[in-house]
């Protein structure tokens, strides 16, 4: 088994702390480190792996690629169910499924997209609207006011066991340090889930 | 059970059709449609529904609100494993959630970006940058062109079975409609796939 990985990117993250959490031992694992900023995922050979050019993929020892962190953290909950990262009956998992959808679409996107569309971090690869970087730098601030709202009423994201919502938030709201957007004193709910999320031993996977 | 729905929006379209491919007779449940253009959707009554205020919510007998397509998906996938429309075991899982995601972010995304900030569908809600339209266009072409080349090679999406990959896919590729996007001659494959897939009843709920 070979992991494609990128240090400091938000989604090979949400896999590495997927699989710590599942007690998978890293050091196991062949890890390929990827420079984004070199292209080293633009070239043909990564592409054959995966032809969105994203990391992380997961290459098993067969040659199937997984080419996405949630495809990843899925197969590892089906070869793993213990413990449960993805919801334990059929309304629990649509409720984890909903919120975890919710730190992604709502809260890493517009940082990543801020990240990319400000900073022009890729911009020899792909053309970028500052505007449209500070629409989601907007957009990002409100999603922090949201979960702090909404986790003065829930331990966890996702209610009250920790779930792959936490790890897709964590990993989101990490990675908004590039765009200096931060939990601040302001923000008292999301600064104690932060601190309890950060604490666990996957955090630094 | 209760379902908050817009008729001309992708996503509740996914949710209605993967329900019906999963044999659910939605005359049988309460269908609430909502006006996106007068705000229905924004409403404190909605809201408390869904925060994110998006379209669709299923709402069950208990209460208990999923406001989100993939969330509600999920859901019936678990009721009713029959037929699998996200995958049989653990590969094939993972393979069906990564072309699942594929089909969102690469492709519909970039389609319901270039329609919000191109159009200024919802401009009296939300900031647009035209800019930012005009590079998800481009985006969304490049993704239709990609897929044709995929789909010379797989009767499907994620394989060879039908999915919720392609559900997504279907539901974005007649949304890019309303961005003038369309399949054209020349891409053979594109359209063989889409005409099939239309031709299934449940492209019609």
């Amino acid at each position: 088994m070979k992991l494609y990985d990128t240090q400091q990117a938000p989604n090979p993250r949400r896999a590495r702390m997927f699989m710590a959490e599942k007690g998978i031992d890293l050091d196991s694992i062949e890890m390929v480190q990827l420079d984004l900023a070199a292209g080293d995922n633009l070239g043909d050979d990564y592409r054959r792996r995966n032809p969105m050019g994203t990391v992380p993929t997961l290459e098993l020892d067969d040659g199937l690629c997984l080419g996405d962190s949630m495809a990843i953290s899925r197969y590892f909950e089906e070869l793993h169910p213990e413990p449960p990262l993805l919801g334990r009956d059929a309304r629990d998992r649509a409720v984890v499924e909903m919120w975890n959808r919710r730190m992604e679409l709502n809260l890493l996107f517009p940082v990543a997209m801020a990240f990319r569309n400000i900073t022009g971090h890729f911009k020899d690869r792909e053309r970028c609207s500052a505007e449209f970087g500070e629409i989601s730098f907007e957009r990002a601030t409100a999603m922090f006011d949201f979960m702090d709202r909404h986790l003065a009423q829930h331990s966890h994201v996702a209610g009250e066991a920790f779930t792959v919502a936490d790890i897709t938030a964590v990993c989101a709201v990490d990675f908004a340090r590039v765009i200096k957007l931060r939990i601040g004193d302001e923000r008292p709910h999301l600064a104690r889930w932060h601190a309890a999320v950060s604490e666990r031993p996957s955090a630094r996977a």
